[in-house]
């Protein structure tokens, strides 16, 4: 196995696998196919079978896949075997509801932090959180060690906020703001823009 | 063109590569080569020549892709070349950041209706919207003939919500609950949710 050369296109399926997967653990059952993971995911058997062979064998011909074993996989080359502290920046709405997600217990990350420039929201609770301020956002993230990030401020502020988020050691920014960040090549920038999602689906109508 | 037929891997790629050409566009460019847009979205060129010749001969060998044209057919292929009125439900966080959200603008989309089950957030004003009560619900739907629908439900009334979403004769639901939905086969959901966007980050940490 040879991380480097797997392309991201087959790295951003991995999690679409695990969440159908744990969904078929949490219902009992215990193997599966990669016809009837494919069925689940929309994506052909032969590509799934051919994705996950990336990684290893972890499925026997004519018996398929063990859930739990792939799940405990694709947990560790995920590397969400572990959990990742993340920060969330911008106490909108958005912020809100992100501080409160419950999707997040199990799947390898817990929300540590939530900041705002809004003095206004500046030590306001949120579920279990304090709003600190944007201001003490780098030393507060670099003492923590946190590399993962959700950017949930508006345009506007997004480019600066990403600067602050990367002088602080940030590795991975999960963007809210519909804008293209600039970030260096060694930070990861994924974009979370519900009009994409629905634009996936006005094709079928 | 045989619509049927084009896996639905694919139409997920569309609105990723729509995305890309409307950015470089708004900077000005005015072409790109399969080369370079496979750069902006970690896709390989030769996927990207494959993926669009799926609908016809978009490009010319040597001079790529005109970005306007391009843009205008994937609009037409999504359906998005005209606009999808929305209808969101659950007035919570999530449903606020939504029905505010600045990202659907010229992208095909337009919040319609927000509806919530709580008699404490109906006729609550949000931006542009005025709560509405979730009991009227199918009927306003149906006479708006609303196809597209945002669920922002908590996860113990998601599943309630999306039969009353299908029985008023939404095609597509844009799902924010951590759970899975039954639906028809006639009934397209798409699951968002930050936990599989930073699953995606963490490989390369």
């Amino acid at each position: 196995m040879n991380a480097n050369k797997i392309p991201d296109i087959i790295i951003g399926r991995l999690p679409i696998y695990l969440r159908a997967l744990q969904r078929m653990a949490d219902k009992g059952v215990q193997t599966t196919s990669s016809q009837e993971l494919g069925e689940r995911v929309g994506i052909s058997a032969a590509q799934i079978r051919k994705d996950i062979s990336q990684f290893g064998e972890f499925g026997k011909q004519g018996t398929g896949y063990r859930i739990s074993f792939l799940i405990d996989k694709l947990r560790e080359i995920m590397k969400i075997d572990r959990i990742w502290d993340v920060a969330v920046v911008g106490a909108g709405d958005m912020g809100h509801a992100l501080a409160r997600y419950p999707g997040f217990v199990n799947r390898g990350f817990h929300i540590a932090m939530v900041f705002d420039s809004d003095q206004a929201k500046v030590g306001q609770q949120i579920g279990d959180f304090v709003v600190q301020d944007t201001n003490s956002m780098i030393d507060a993230i670099e003492a923590a060690g946190i590399k993962v990030a959700m950017l949930t401020v508006p345009a506007s502020a997004a480019q600066e906020v990403t600067d602050m988020l990367v002088k602080a050691g940030i590795k991975a920014i999960l963007n809210y703001a519909p804008i293209s960040l600039n970030v260096p090549e060694n930070v990861r920038v994924q974009h979370i823009d519900p009009a994409t999602h629905l634009q996936r689906m006005t094709y079928y109508l």
